[in-house]
């Protein structure tokens, strides 16, 4: 007889869930230099080069994102590349062109970190350490992050759950370092339509269960040039406290990442986009020196 | 020796791609009864109950939905449930609910049809043909439809690609009917977050591979009520035609999906929050009798 | 405060589950003709064409496969193909063709049904009737295969699991109809190496949770050839009650899904491979007029 | 006009592969202490405890897998949770008792690394790296742990394709060492039966692709005992050159992934299995002091 009884034992295999985190009605900010702040009633966008490659590269590009509306720059010292093959960054050399490219353009530095060995470095140079993907379950890496006491950028993982993420804001946590925001970058997926699967259910999920500011970023996600600019958009309208976007003075040559990266012209039309989106938010857009009343 | 040398075969199977679809500087619009339309400049809200449970639920349904602004009435008088022990819908009782509930409310009837024996009787009494998810690929059931003439939604399946549905609206085409909606609804992924990941870098992807209209179901999506309204939202802003919602007088007592059913006045605060949102987009809001300019 | 308390709000949204299925002791066995069956202690390879394309490539066929040991014979009359552009099998031709080819050899014929239109027309023509995977969720045809009373081969949908396999399963079990087959053949998942992931632990999952026969399809799955072997033995090792293969006599002109075929030299040698490792498994071959012990 | 034309710019991004690596006829194998080696002709079970709890608990676990078969003994010192409120594991100690227990029993130690600050100190503890799945792309780890020359065992991550677990092979083959087994261990995927999908066809991709060695976890794959023998035995009947199982002495009050783990008899009961599966493999059984013949 194969008609289904109430008798059965469950076959689930679920993993284990973290315990489950505070809901919380007050929302955290999480201040960089230059009173500047992700979170709250700000939407902040982050810019800059996927990958550091020369100082007239970066200057470049920091000048021009400021001058459009960015609040931060973001740009790769150290990069994660699927292969040893793959350009890796300058490295340190990076990381000075980063703090005077910040010093000059009074952008705060925003830069990733991959070996817990090189944190105190990286820390030297910046002021907001980044977490990619790959390394979201990097604990080494997370608590000597944490241990820093600087602000983390932490980026969800492409085949972590909500679950995952919150439990890697805890070994963060565990150091007594608060200063969290997280990034949605996109789902490991099937269709090749684009690079990842953009979540941004998980903006408003998180929102549930966590205090701690969220970001998009469109770039990564998509990996193409022309789906930057709607998923910017959609990420504003979802919730997100703001946006890492991938800028490049020329993609055609970037040596990395390059089919999804915006010119500083393309930037330009993607903060007048968002200068338009922004009044129905009830945010105003944070930027250096200045904040601009939506 | 096991350094990669450029001389190996390499192992590649995607599934092969249909030949690719024209990209169309010009978008077509598909009209419903009543000067109504899908596409275009216009941005219209599909809504109503996952099932139809009775007379008194629809009409008061599509009463509160017209009021509220949207522009069709949607409502399932046939459910494709995953189990048979689920609610299975009305039928033709439903059919003759809907067509009554439609003249009334001067809401154009969208409707899902499943088996396609059913499509004439489904036609008799609706403005538009839903053909869900689960029959994205369902041959005979395109054909059929597709031999009406009427206009038809063409939901994406759960784990279709970009080049899957257009696939599957090309057996559509193949009966000369032109008069297709997109509808992205979530991609099967594997956060239990939420019950679909919702894909909303397809439209825009949509947008460079087809003139058709693409509409957005965050209901199905997300599954959860406190996420339709962010993500309604952020569809609208990537660039959608319109929105599919499920809206229920009582959703604590539906007989399917009560979870991620919104109240009349849940409708009506969405609307608030559409109309709050549309300025930008540029569009305006599709609703009966009117054309409310933004 | 970041940290984590017990008293959070789950957010949680997997779709609900069927009601769990009987765990039976017993295992259930599909009665074909010829004193033939699938399930119990018998393996049973089901082979050849993916489509049939004509009465000599199948008869051709045919006889290869059943002299190498197959216990059924498969092949396309109507084709689930994405693209109305692919061939969509010669229909009620290959029907009869099909029907003489099993007449002749003395294999049961199994082969695809898509529409509930065709049920009876293809029932005419065969001894088991094949439910693909694309259509695991289309009531309607699960109804209708289900009151004819036949075997009914039940393919696994791409992105179906457990639960909604088995919620399937009771579509046909409503009619009265137990005589079913499951089938697993791949989900679709990231990694382009292969067509689909097969999921092999869906066997053995399967058996603790109904008394049906499972088979698996390496053939689909992989849609390599040089994979079939290697899965095929696989799947005899997790403990399936036997394999659907595809075989052409010519792969490279084959009209439809010929990169996964076996030549019946291929076929042959699986054949000699399932010989070799059929003894540990404690079961026989299931072939025509005879069954092999091994 | 909706039908398709050839004319059209492809959306595709797949994200960028890695140069092909050779097919290479002639398989490597990796030498381990005591005459034993991963690859070749033999087959190779490296089991025990998830994680390392007491000098007890190893010890019984280490005689009683050697005793049954085991070619390797393995136990996690440092563990790479998910949450750091899950056991993390016993560290330093946990190495000197694996050290102890494979100098008791004669049985090579394999141990996860996952700080490159802790390379040197597990190296002086054990006879193969391990470098977990969460690690997989973790570049800093990786070249720490290929410069030591010993053997690594790198896990497949959960969403990684077969291109990007291949780069990852690059990172340590850059630092000359070659000693390199890759294991298969279950991709993420949406059904919640399974802990994980083991992709069984990733062994003979895996083959066309590298001379490397390719061993599989059924263990953390399924996430459930019973699932445990049967894809164990699917795994040597696919091609894979060893299995990596989890033996706890008293899985139920085990500090981490009880469920999963087989008790000393249920091992010893795999093993039987093993025995009567492995004479079609033409393989041998790799064990301590010894070389079964099949």
């Amino acid at each position: 007889m194969v008609r289904p009884s109430a008798s059965a034992e469950p076959v689930s295999a679920v993993p284990k869930a973290t315990p489950p985190v505070t809901r919380s009605p007050e929302r955290q900010t999480v201040a960089l230099p230059h009173g500047l702040a992700i979170g709250g009633d700000g939407f902040m966008v982050v810019a800059g080069p996927c990958a550091v490659e020369s100082e007239e590269q970066l200057l470049t590009t920091a000048r021009a994102v400021r001058d459009a509306g960015a609040g931060a720059l973001r740009g790769g010292a150290f990069k994660p590349r699927t292969s040893p093959r793959s350009f890796q960054g300058l490295g340190e050399l990076a990381l000075r062109y980063l703090k005077e490219a910040g010093d000059e353009t009074g952008l705060p530095v925003v830069t990733e970190v991959m070996d817990p060995r090189q944190v105190d470095l990286v820390a030297d140079h910046s002021a907001m350490l980044q977490i990619g993907s790959r390394n979201m379950q990097n604990a080494p890496l997370l608590r000597e992050a944490g241990r820093t006491g600087m602000p983390i950028l932490l980026k969800r993982g492409a085949a972590a759950t909500i679950d995952e993420l919150l439990a890697a804001v805890d070994y963060i946590v565990e150091t007594g370092n608060e200063n969290i925001v997280l990034c949605e970058r996109g789902l490991r997926s099937f269709d090749p339509s684009t690079r990842y699967t953009l979540d941004l259910a998980a903006v408003p999920v998180l929102r549930t269960r966590t205090p701690l500011p969220v970001v998009v970023d469109p770039s990564h996600a998509t990996g193409h040039r022309h789906l930057v600019v709607p998923l910017a958009l959609a990420a504003l309208a979802v919730g997100a406290d703001g946006l890492l976007i991938e800028v490049h003075p020329d993609p055609a040559r970037a040596l990395s990442d390059g089919p999804q990266a915006l010119t500083p012209a393309d930037f330009s039309a993607l903060m007048d986009e968002i200068h338009r989106w922004i009044p129905p938010s009830g945010r105003y857009l944070s930027t250096v020196g200045q904040t601009v009343a939506s």
